[in-house]
């Protein structure tokens, strides 16, 4: 089987998942949904008995090539949509990633974050656009689960802070942005059991420095 | 002939160019090199009789194919160099960005800005970076010129303020920046020749929104 049939069948594998949410989670006010298919994604949302505060969705290209009207449904019930630069493309048929996350906010989610790989990552949320950078590294050891880590950090953070305003969805973000450039030192979760929250924090502050500037006008 | 033949010829009649600096630039503190021959970029630089507080250099993938030697020996005189992320690499032979720019700035310029087109700007400088994101824009109607808007935006600024710290370097990249955004919207020059101050400040206000994030740490 080449690479893409092993997605398939993996994938096939994962849409006949059906999870049941444990009571100890029935009362999350933060619900960041991983990327399976959109069913069953919809069906942890439905099976949650109060409806998050918040929730936020991970999707990929697959399920907009063979599920995009699920997609579509699933996405009318999230608040939050993170995906890449090229999904976002290939969702809104528009290469602007203005004009995509306009079409896209159109299709549900009141927010939009469009990650961009070591380019950094925007977050399109109100009228407003925060860009939020990629830490320049010497080195990518193993980039696997840098998006996963990402989304967990943001919701994490929303989650510890319980703030989900624009301001906070910043902090998030660069918070989720200095998760994964640890997770991409080395291989798989390795470097991610390591770290302490000094460490995370010093992360932080470098990417304070990176983006800091005082501007007089 | 092709578009790279077309190139050839008008880089090598652009080699034959033999500039006269005029006396009333004599005395600039602050000299931006174009992108011409490497040669051409040196002889200017003899020809000042005081050699300026600050030189800057553009220089592209031609000459690193062509006149590596002679561009080396231009590099050894520049304070900053103004690259994008594609020479950068060609010319330190290092794909990541940080060691590239490691092994550039042993060649001669303390300053080294890498230009990343729609995904922003680097600038190397003493131990520290900063990124500057480039705004999302909805169209880019011709982006001809852009590159060379921002490193005339990024000396004029540093000029008017004449200030050549780090923190000004780091408004400098955002005004050239702004500049370079309004060069793309329309065909050659017309935008920039339309454009105020008032909207000039209207932009960088726009910069200072889609960075700025505060973070406790």
């Amino acid at each position: 089987m080449n690479s893409r049939d092993t997605l398939v069948t993996e994938l096939n594998v994962l849409g006949t998942f059906d999870p049941i949410v444990p009571e100890v989670c029935q009362n999350a006010d933060y619900l960041m949904l991983g990327n399976l298919s959109p069913q069953v994604q919809l069906s942890v949302i439905n099976r949650m008995t109060n409806r998050p505060k918040l929730i936020a969705m991970d999707t990929m290209n697959f399920w907009m090539d063979i599920a995009l009207d699920d997609l579509k449904e699933t996405m009318k019930h999230v608040d939050i949509l993170i995906i890449n630069d090229e999904e976002a493309r290939q969702l809104s048929k528009e290469y602007s990633l203005v004009r995509a996350a306009k079409i896209i906010r159109a299709m549900g989610p009141k927010t939009l974050i469009i990650k961009k790989g070591e380019h950094g990552a925007l977050l399109f949320h109100g009228e407003s656009v925060f860009f939020a950078p990629a830490l320049p590294l010497e080195e990518v050891f193993d980039p696997t689960g840098a998006g996963d880590t990402f989304a967990g950090g943001f919701m994490g953070y929303l989650a510890a802070t319980n703030d989900d305003s624009f301001e906070n969805m910043k902090r998030a973000i660069i918070a989720g942005s200095a998760l994964a450039s640890f997770c991409v030192e080395k291989f798989g979760t390795q470097r991610l059991t390591e770290i302490t929250t000094q460490d995370i924090n010093h992360r932080i502050s470098q990417f304070v420095a990176l983006s800091n500037f005082e501007m007089n006008l």
